[in-house]
């Protein structure tokens, strides 16, 4: 080896992106701000997929394809969206190449210009809905409950990997309802879905919650969010979820004839996460050592490494192991490699955050032991090669439990209350993290918080106790806490 | 019902899309060229991308994640491919809209111009290889067995749903190996996989040859292709793998140290298959009642309508026979709407290829029977209810089976070899389908020959026997047969 990496506490954003690069995630492309999602990188993506895309069609949810493509004119038609959202985009004007005149490769056509120009979709409310439109015409049409795995782009300025990139991949999730009351239930549903996606399967731990009206997804009446907490204690939103109203039915004309045969305007959510989620995953687990991934989303979840090189013992029991590990369903890689040493395998498989590595050598054998190591403690132990598989199917399981418990542990030593704008500056200045506080409910007074602390109302959490407080900022009166965090 | 489609006879580039919208599959979206994939007709591609995708795993290849865009001059490097492919293709100009000055919306902001266009992904040799130049340094990092799961747009001009759009999901595998003869070893194992593929699952015959020089993809030094035969005698190109030779390799300076510690330019593959396929699937075996498909793709295997609506009795015995069909793997519905009748069920089901129909009546099931239909054949039967699970597994199978019996029994009946000209423009004019004819092996003999007939060379098939032969057209000696069609 060894690969080295930034620690984090020299530079946090240094180790993450060294942590990406050098586990082979993603990497930077040719084109700004895209970037190459690397076979590793993706396999966790393909994990994320198959477990979500699962939780979408148990409630209920078909996969639907629509076009990349939106014309313009479509964003201007529902007016808070165009407004807070959708500028910044990849705009295709021409719909033709031809060889430069001057022998220098190939040009732009001139003369095939778009009558409309199209917009590369930033998110596909516009166009889904124009489609909608078609679809349905009677409460019988309804709930329409359809979900799209696709890529779009949003030109962003400042780029990290997986973080914030110009393009990404994502699901959206577009329904329609009969009743403003299905439409809510919807919204909070999914929100259930994507909390629960996050503690079960990332081990990462979420606060449910509304966003304030400041910081709602432009076209929303409501937008529900999921909001971690990263190891530098800043948060991240990993997903959000919500109620339109029947802003975006108005805007396209999607009306239903209900029961009594009148004409109503349909009722609308739309719900996300993206490639974004590997960004919440890498900084919720990850160490100085590199990855570090929960088992139920490793792509490869045991390594068994010949100690110091194979031969024919050892590859006997290494084989066993690998049959009675498939079996259980465990994925397992036997490194026979002969040419790299223990010492570099085990750091590149720490590196790649491999939960379990089992190591097997001849002295070892003969005592019926081998070595096996975890990834989130680096704890070794000698364990018996009877019931071997059994062992390490219990200690996948500990892993999983262990991220997720640590990852809370985390998370409430940096959630904390505070009473006056003293103690907030403070907190976010020194120690970070979620920051609970009484606010007066106002745009206002968001604003100038943020303004003075760069601090964002994250949520205003679903669990969040009626008690009597007064405003940070302006000591009005105030029924809840909401949190407060510096934001990814 | 009926939502009558028109029969193939009549009109039958009519009959095809009446199939693709009544049977919701896909439908014309708001932006020309591009479709909407419905969720009946995405669950079809969901089912033949899980199959795909477990084969190219078990060949070896991982999947990732590649940019949408591509700089403009990245086109130009390879130059043969930017001769022969990419010129109609969607362009990205700038990044930015604002608001309209005079408040008509939104306009393209003209101060957001790109310093360099991008091109939406017409495919991605080029950005693909530009990326292999950073993965690869030495024979350890080859073979690079890499497939994306993308959407790609050509800016095609006359559109058809599934068939030809202008953009369109698809797979695109591109490998990186050492030596040429590995490369073409991997073309014709992809080969393999997609005749596999549409054989077993699609249970479309196709014939596997390499294309002519002019028929062979930009870039490439050999296409492989997998051709199918329409009912209307029209051939359609179904999938293609590419040898590329050294030629991306050169154009983007990907080279590896060999064992022997020498530089060498890599070797390259590329392949791909697209949602094109379900228009193969819906042409290979639908009538003129509606889409037939084949039990392996079927979204839905099995619908149990009670007769003439549900009540306890029927709900029981149908609950049972879900259970134990759930329990095979076998997917299937019970339509209890009370709405509608069941012969309107009947046609909907028809139309929309449910491979089984299972009608259950209160006078069958005095007898202890049920009627079941098989989509294929229209065939009704009396069965048992003692085994009734088993006789359905039994009968899927023999679906699947015949289905693709019949396909290859249609190919033989269309594929006729013809040894002159007027034979050739005669079968062709008459009766359609494959034309087996000497040729001289010249581009201007084929270009001659489309010319005068529209007919193209499909391939060569790889199983040609060697005979002595003369040309149709020229007379000029010829070592083996190639087909002929007309073709999608």
């Amino acid at each position: 080896m060894a690969k080295e990496i930034t620690p984090r506490g020299e530079d946090y954003s240094k180790w993450y992106i060294d942590i990406v690069k050098k586990a082979g995630l993603a990497d930077n492309s040719a084109v700004r701000g895209c970037m190459v999602i690397k076979p590793y990188g993706f396999a966790i993506w393909e994990n994320m997929q198959r477990e979500l895309d699962r939780m979408f069609k148990e409630t209920g949810h078909q996969n639907a394809y629509f076009p990349l493509f939106i014309p313009k004119s479509f964003l201007s038609k529902e007016a808070e969206h165009v407004e807070g959202f959708a500028k910044e985009c990849a705009v295709v004007t021409h719909h033709r190449l031809m060889n430069d005149p001057d022998g220098n490769g190939v040009v732009v056509d001139p003369s095939a210009r778009l009558e409309e120009e199209l917009i590369v979709r930033p998110t596909s409310e516009t166009i889904i809905w124009n489609t909608y439109r078609d679809w349905i015409t009677s409460y019988r049409d309804l709930p329409l409950l359809v979900n799209q795995w696709a890529n779009v782009v949003r030109w962003e300025m400042r780029t990290r990997l997986f973080l914030r990139t110009a393009e990404f991949l994502w699901q959206e999730g577009h329904t329609a309802h009969a009743t403003k009351a299905e439409a809510i239930e919807e919204a909070k549903q999914m929100q259930r879905v994507y909390a629960t996606f996050a503690e079960e399967f990332m081990a990462m731990p979420v606060v449910q919650g509304a966003k304030s009206a400041n910081e709602r997804f432009a076209g929303a009446e409501d937008t529900l969010t999921i909001e971690a907490l990263m190891q530098d204690g800043k948060a991240l939103q990993a997903g959000t979820s919500h109620f339109l109203g029947q802003n975006f039915a108005k805007a396209f004309d999607v009306k239903f004839s209900n029961q009594n045969n009148k004409e109503e305007y349909v009722w609308a959510t739309s719900w996300g996460v993206s490639t974004r989620l590997i960004g919440g995953l890498i900084m919720t687990h990850s160490d100085d050592d590199g990855l570090v991934l929960p088992p139920r989303l490793a792509p490869l979840q045991v390594v068994i490494v010949p100690i110091p090189k194979p031969n024919g013992e050892i590859n006997e029991v290494a084989e066993d192991l690998m049959a009675a590990l498939k079996a259980k369903g465990i994925s397992v890689k036997y490194d026979q490699d002969k040419k790299k040493r223990p010492g570099f395998k085990f750091a590149e498989y720490e590196m790649m955050g491999v939960p379990v590595r089992i190591g097997i050598g001849k002295r070892d054998l003969e005592n019926g032991v081998v070595e096996v190591a975890r990834r989130d403690t680096k704890e070794k132990t000698q364990v018996a090669l009877e019931g071997l598989a059994d062992h390490i199917q219990q200690l996948l399981e500990d892993i999983q439990d262990n991220l997720l418990a640590k990852a809370k542990a985390y998370r409430a030593e940096h959630t904390t209350e505070v009473n006056s704008f003293e103690e907030f500056k403070e907190v976010l200045q020194n120690k970070g993290g979620f920051v609970s506080a009484h606010w007066d409910g106002t745009s206002e007074t968001e604003l100038k918080i943020k303004e003075l602390t760069k601090a964002t109302i994250r949520c205003i959490p679903n669990d969040a106790v009626e008690e009597e407080g007064t405003c940070v900022l302006t000591g009005n009166p105030s029924k809840k806490r909401v949190l407060f965090a510096m934001a990814y």
